[in-house]
């Protein structure tokens, strides 16, 4: 259950390309490639580590999934995502709790023990910021016995700000620390953690102190930068690694000094990004990631 | 230099309609209308507070706008805006203080003394964020002095996180509040304080205790909406009070408790209440008043 060490592949294990030893491609990035394209992608290229999303999984099953990464000697570094536990009713609880059980097993079959979760926004028609952020504590409390269980963590996101309403109702670090450490009190499990992504976390005035208090819960730290002009809808706005204005190598630092020894995983969504052929899109994601953050 | 009660209008002060005592216009909300024509649309309104622009106010000059709004009775709950005190070298540095020094006269002249500080964003090609932050607090140094000297209080507007970049790197009310303490240790001028803007700080967990330790520094209390989605660059994406997903009338409470007894200040940016006659942004920006906040 601890961070797997990036910089000694096991045996059958992928070994990495110089200067990438713990890169991680998150399937976000290429987002038109299938899961067998971007394991293939990741091996021709040296890149040790691969973040799956839960919709690419689907296209081939979990179990096909796992022996597709299994045999190319990648790591899984984490499976996206769970959550979305904000809704108000009994029956939308617990289709939400059902679901992020699901998305356990799949993680345990897929061999990640992180299970990444963006925790929902306010639920249709409400204003109750206070009661959706009481909501998704109460479903970590229900979800995290079951996911010890299965060997799998669930690693809170702290979305940004500008997702508060619609995607994820945890919006700092801090907050996502206090979550995991009222599930830890309730529960008696502290296997919840927390993802740290530059983008959602880079603007905040703690982010330095928080990375530091999380020693031992950061699950996985994502990575990529903050562009502008924002996009409509914001969602899209991210860039690679050293186009935007976010400091990441100190972010990397601070994380590497709390102790995390995982995967750099690098998500971006941004519509250009996924425009240009999955090749391309790695090439510039291995080449950011030597120049920017093969030395922290 | 205290609040203004905004609920027993002095003499040759404007009388309230009912329900709107305590109610400010920001003429960023009706940009359509010249100073003159918001003043009266004010006036027939019975809306007794008004919060100015400089660029607005440069239309006329600040002694012809300060006869203006004295006239008609109004009281100017706030300039808008000083700040942009990220500049990296001694030359910007010096002409923002500069204007800045211009904008506190111009709060004097106006007869207010609230001037409101969007701090700015990160200078250009710059990544360093703690840097542009210390800028902020030794700039603040600087000014503190000679706004007192004039009577009138620097008020530090934290903007949402989406902000920080090009904006504003003061991104929380937390941050906020220490920049002011840091002033008071650094000078003794105790006058620095704080805008609440429900857009901008709804999201935070720490919102209410941050509010409740603004006690004293609450120098500015402004009003409007998050709606969905956010238009491109965001800047424009609020909304009038009660189209959106803040629960206004919680933090309106939450400022109450703190002890603020001045004006709501109502500033909407968004092209399409830019784009309906002033006439028409004002009476629905009053119903919305009577119908969310005249009994906070």
């Amino acid at each position: 259950m601890t961070a797997r060490p990036a910089a000694r592949p096991a045996a059958g294990r992928l070994a990495a390309a110089p200067g990438l030893e713990g890169l991680s491609l998150n399937t976000a990035t290429t987002k038109r490639w299938t899961l067998p394209e971007a394991v293939d992608g990741c091996v021709r290229a040296g890149v040790p580590g691969i973040g799956l999303w839960r919709d690419r999984v689907a296209e081939t099953g979990a179990a096909e999934a796992a022996r597709l990464v299994r045999e190319a000697g990648l790591t899984v570094t984490s499976l996206c995502r769970g959550g979305f536990l904000t809704a108000p009713d009994a029956a939308g609880r617990a289709a939400a709790l059902e679901d992020n059980r699901r998305a356990v097993e799949e993680a345990a079959t897929l061999g990640t023990d992180v299970l990444v979760l963006v925790c929902g926004g306010l639920p249709e028609g409400s204003r109750d910021l206070p009661g959706a952020r009481r909501a998704v504590a109460d479903a970590l409390a229900e979800l995290a016995p079951f996911a010890k269980e299965h060997g799998v963590r669930p690693a809170i996101e702290p979305l940004h700000p500008m997702f508060c309403a619609d995607r994820a109702v945890v919006s700092t670090l801090g907050q996502a620390l206090d979550l995991a450490e009222e599930v830890e009190a309730r529960t008696g499990d502290d296997g919840v953690g927390v993802v740290v992504d530059t983008y959602h976390v880079w603007w905040d005035p703690q982010v330095e102190e928080q990375i530091a208090r999380a020693a031992g819960r950061i699950l996985a730290f994502q990575v990529c930068d903050w562009t502008l002009p924002l996009p409509a809808d914001a969602l899209l706005g991210r860039g690679h690694v050293g186009d935007g204005l976010i400091d990441i190598p100190r972010l990397a630092a601070a994380v590497a000094a709390a102790g995390y020894t995982g995967f750099t995983e690098v998500e971006i969504f941004n519509q250009e990004v996924w425009d240009t052929p999955g090749e391309q899109a790695l090439r510039t994601l291995v080449e950011r990631h030597r120049t920017h953050l093969a030395r922290i």
